[in-house]
């Protein structure tokens, strides 16, 4: 499976899971393309809306500053939140772009980072 | 151009103009297909956000009564007004969805009612 499809593959599981908690939610058309900054998914109940970069990684995922930059400004414009949504095989964990480990050139989650600092869907939701 | 290019190309459209106007917006992935109900485009600024169906015509547009109430119910749980969009080649009108012709067997927009019960981007956003 390409490194594509399984991107695209983890964000509709989310948007299932999203819809399954009672959120509505949706893949974004070109998020990594499109010359407007944008998420991967958004989601929204009610007066809260989540906008959400999604990885995945067995271990230690690798972020450009730029790419959690554009999700920020994005969500602030929004008014939603920025999260980043990285996808173990353990499952889920979100966490808050200032909590991404500053490598110099860029930011990384590891699976310890994330079990440490990240939030399970049902918390996030909740 | 296809239909279905034509569509794509006034979404993008649209997204451009919201931008311009200080809103963040993004195309919905699949917004067709996916067995969610889903909007074209989503956009929001501060606290409001729109998600909404894009059509193009030159006269008059039908739509079915599903995907118009799947467009509601996603605005309803997102916490999202709303609006149908339609591009004639005079611009942009926006329509509340109460606001379309009920045929009996669907909804119709016509360029007549658009103008009408429509409002142009600036006002919507405004």
């Amino acid at each position: 499976m390409s490194r594509k499809t399984k991107g695209i593959n983890a964000e509709r599981e989310l948007v299932h899971k999203l819809w399954a908690f009672g959120w509505s939610a949706c893949r974004i058309a070109g998020s990594g393309s499109s010359h407007y900054p944008s998420p991967d998914v958004i989601a929204g109940k009610d007066c809260r809306s989540l906008a959400i970069e999604c990885k995945t990684t067995k271990k230690t995922k690798y972020l450009t500053k730029e790419e959690v930059n554009n999700l920020v400004s994005f969500a602030k414009i929004f008014g939603a939140e920025p999260w980043i949504g990285i996808r173990f095989r353990e499952g889920w964990f979100f966490l808050k772009p200032k909590d991404l480990k500053d490598t110099g050139k860029g930011l990384a989650v590891s699976k310890e980072l994330a079990k440490q600092k990240g939030l399970g869907l049902k918390k996030l939701l909740g």
